[in-house]
């Protein structure tokens, strides 16, 4: 979870910022980046997407995924202030730090529901009182979810996930590949439900950023 | 590739748009649905994703995950007008339209860059007028990309993804695990190239359905 703890250095985020452009749109940086920048060659394997240690091969790959996704989605909001992540650009809009909890509450629900075996909604009383207004979104939120600092956010998102990699550790692939017949997508296997709470992040990821190159004075 | 072909039916669409909500942030529509709605569990394999006939399993895994990815990032578009698909929402926006362009073209340049072995940007002529404009976003787009219906959108997307079927099913894990030490993130390999290729539509899908929400007289 070393990524989501610690921080990159203000030089490696602005560098991975401009890499990550490549994740907005701006694919035509990449050339030249590529000889700019040729110190990012020796980091870490967060860009090996394949089985893991400690975990059964499918699984790992999923593990890997989610740390690879994470780690693009805090990006853009590194150095925000209560200020940017309770900005509402619109009446209808969410600020980005209530998109910040709506992940965590999103994984902590597919936790229940996938690791306990709990029927979608099925949830204690202090799940509901933690994870429903962030789950819903809206109005709720807009007015319930603010005057939290970065690191609030990230310390949600990252005791969720170290839960989701101590229970993932306890299972296998057969697991991972079990349906749910019941699931109304229609019969789902678990790694479905988790790569959607993967790429759940992506989606608000697009969203978060739309807001950020709104904020008043950027 | 039936899913991107043939659009689903106005009565199963708007069932899975309803289903879809789970994934964009409407949680709690689920339990109701698992009751109201059990014809979808009679549906296809979409929902299971895994190895699939016909690739290796890694590659039939990404397979998957794009297949689903995919269709999901159709839901919000289905029945567009031209009129939808070009609106600017405001003067930095990118049009609903532009960005299913950008989709196709950004998985046209990671083809030629995982399979023709390419320097990211040593695009052929063909492939820049064709897809440049697109994959840029931003003015040019707003200014160029325009004027077509929704149909002319999923043809290219089709036809793209089409390319990248033909190619994974040459193809084995040895090559999606295959590291690029050049790559401006760091080593990367191929499996998290595409998977990023992957999560990007959800990405734009997130700020597609942003925009939806906010298109005039929604």
């Amino acid at each position: 979870m070393k990524d989501q703890k610690e921080p990159l250095s203000r030089r490696s985020f602005i560098k991975k910022s401009s890499l990550l452009a490549i994740g907005t749109g701006s694919l035509f940086t990449l050339p030249q980046l590529a000889y700019a920048d040729n110190s990012t060659t020796t980091e870490n394997d967060i860009n090996i997407i394949g089985p893991k240690e400690g975990f059964s091969p499918h699984i790992g790959t999923l593990v890997s995924m989610m740390n690879w996704m994470r780690r693009v989605i805090l990006m853009p909001v590194r150095g925000m202030s209560v200020k940017d992540l309770d900005y509402i650009h619109d009446g209808d809009s969410n600020s980005i730090g209530a998109m910040l909890l709506h992940l965590a509450a999103t994984e902590r629900f597919y936790q229940i529901h996938t690791f306990e075996g709990k029927r979608w909604g099925n949830w204690s009383k202090e799940d509901s009182k933690n994870w429903s207004v962030a789950s819903r979104l809206g109005d709720q939120a807009r007015k319930k979810i603010k005057g939290h600092d970065l690191d609030f956010y990230l310390e949600k998102l990252s005791e969720v996930r170290e839960n989701t990699l101590t229970e993932f550790a306890k299972r296998d692939d057969d697991w991972l590949m079990a349906v749910d017949k019941s699931w109304p997508w229609g019969p789902t296997n678990n790694y479905c439900k988790w790569f959607h709470v993967c790429e759940h992040e992506s989606n608000h990821n697009g969203q978060i950023k739309y807001i950020k190159s709104r904020l008043p004075g950027s």
